[in-house]
């Protein structure tokens, strides 16, 4: 056991996917952990899976809750009221307002630290929980003014225990910024998935990998997004309002084009100015291991599709003794191969090239 | 030389990704190529890649435009005036317009095939083509009723050459698809990536994989794609007004709930609609071999971020005789090990997860 870990036992109210990967992480820890979720099977999933015992007469020093947006400030002020030396936290993607909602309700101030740690997988529920999910993890926390300095310290144990870093963020500067990049966003997406429904099939079939990706978040559960979306209300409806306003200056600039055909393009200006805007935006965002977007530099290899045939190229890469930072598959058409783009840092490309023709593979540089 | 070759010489027009790539296609399959292009070290690079040889005294059978939206209906009556008995057929992105536009400006409706490639590579110019780039791709001919059979024969010869497959569309309608899944989801993407530009640093850093796939295709270039929705701006405008309208219902709910928090929620209705529609839309999106989205099964396997790691895994899963669909590595910030998804079939699932397992893998299931 770690000397910084929290001490037991700690409280996870809410079996779900983060719940019970916090559980699985701070059993891993040799804390002790007891659990507690409305719904009975996903508690004893949960309970299954390892994370801890059932809730009985155990008295937690620290209270985890980890249920949706929709009933989390509740939630935080019964479990103050529940338990009243233990500190108090949460996991809700949306601090000002649940925070705010949960002091109203009665949960105290003193023991209430607001908490939301930034990892997620497609999968939910406790059969997706994983006692990693939070390692090396940003997990921020959003102070209020009002805790105990020994309620925050008992917080930030609790997260190093499980793997995370802390940062330290103001509720409405974080609500702000999830807005940003993971809220809005999600709208976004679905937004444009939500065009297809009515169009003919015939037209949706030629779609690629950019639809895909583009719509890939749209798969997300309706009703956990609504109370996400819902508690975070008024900066979503910002940052939408931003990309409304962005979509239109380019649909205008193309209903002029469509109006004047033949008229040489100022209509271009806008146009491109969203496009060029869009690149930039799309370039600050952050890359693997959190650096500045990493450029790594793509080596594809066309390569049969059948059993072991990825293995014999990951081998002769492993040989090279050169680390792949990320692997793509391309998918096309029906047909009996497959192009996999290797990524790798710029400097060992021409390495990885020569290494793999000489083993005889088809590199498509 | 396949008995369905093309005959050659086959003209190609413009030496950047497509056109190179076709290039390289017919040569592969022993068509005479030869080449032009406005900019000479487009045209040096192709010829040294090995797609053909510069157009002196050759008489085309027929001739490929592929040079960007904005000059390929002049090129294709350009085409069409010098080489008097040639097909003519381009791959421009959208159809109708360039093509109603190619005949008003000269070019012979009975030797002109219009066609459009569904395939591309997010890097660009000679250099990024592939002689296998349109293998298995679909080539959609959109015939504007004109053109004799014996041309568009030859241009079908031509796409079977390149390993392609043919398919018929009208040109309107070819456009409004494309519209959809390609020309305004980049006009979504960039600008959903454009008000990244204005946000503090501090917003943006916490970022996931959620927003960098929305996003991916913002880094697309500029200039193309000015010249691509310029030339399809009436079937976009339409399709980006749609998408406009389902954010404005999903923010005009959430501007109400922001003014009144406390009441219940008759407001999420808008809300759940857009996302639901949204899930629905994106099931329709096709998956690899152009199936309607396949489900497979996911088996996550921690490895460590080190050079041979991967290979181990993937040998084991080759000794399994299993294929993988696809891998996924997932990007964690600065830990030293990643989580690998491997896409495998459903009935191999289980097998793969055993026979992981007793290989000694870290199975996250």
């Amino acid at each position: 056991m770690n000397t910084q870990a929290v001490e037991g036992p700690v409280l996870i109210v809410g079996t779900g996917l983060i719940g019970t990967s916090i559980a699985l992480a701070l059993t891993r820890a040799g804390v002790e952990v007891v659990l507690e979720d409305a719904n009975a099977s996903a508690l004893q999933e949960a309970v299954y899976r390892g994370a801890g015992s059932v809730l009985s007469d155990q008295v937690p020093t620290a209270v985890v809750v980890a249920v949706p947006p929709s009933v989390a400030s509740q939630e935080l002020a019964n479990a103050s009221q529940r338990f009243l030396g233990a500190t108090i936290t949460d996991t809700t993607s949306v601090k000002g307002w649940v925070l705010d909602e949960a002091i109203t309700l009665g949960a105290d101030p003193h023991r209430l630290v607001g908490g939301h740690p930034m990892a997620g997988r497609e999968s939910s529920g406790p059969g997706a929980a994983r006692a990693d999910l939070l390692d090396d993890r940003l997990w921020i926390l959003t102070p209020t003014g009002h805790e105990g300095d020994e309620h925050v310290a008992r917080v930030r144990r609790l997260i190093a225990t499980c793997g995370a870093s802390v940062e330290e963020m103001d509720a409405a500067e974080h609500d702000a910024a999830v807005a940003l990049v993971s809220h809005a966003p999600q709208v976004v997406a679905s937004s444009l998935a939500s065009v297809l429904v009515d169009e003919p099939a015939a037209r949706i079939h030629i779609a690629g990998q950019g639809l895909a990706d583009t719509t890939r978040i749209a798969g997300s559960d309706t009703d956990l997004w609504v109370q996400i979306l819902r508690a975070n209300a008024g900066p979503v409806a910002g940052v939408l309002n931003s990309v409304v306003e962005a979509i239109r200056q380019a649909a205008s600039s193309l209903e002029e084009v469509s109006l004047e055909r033949h008229a040489e393009g100022e209509s271009d200006e806008p146009l491109a100015d969203v496009l060029r805007r869009g690149r930039e935006g799309r370039s600050r965002l952050p890359g693997k291991h959190g650096t500045a977007a990493t450029r790594f530099a793509v080596v594809p290899v066309m390569v049969e599709d059948k059993p072991g045939e990825l293995a014999r190229l990951f081998v002769a890469a492993g040989d090279l003794d050169i680390n792949l930072e990320d692997v793509r598959i391309e998918h096309v058409l029906g047909r009996p191969s497959g192009l996999v783009d290797l990524f790798v840092r710029p400097e060992v490309r021409d390495g990885l090239v020569t290494g793999l023709e000489n083993a005889g593979f088809d590199v498509r540089v």
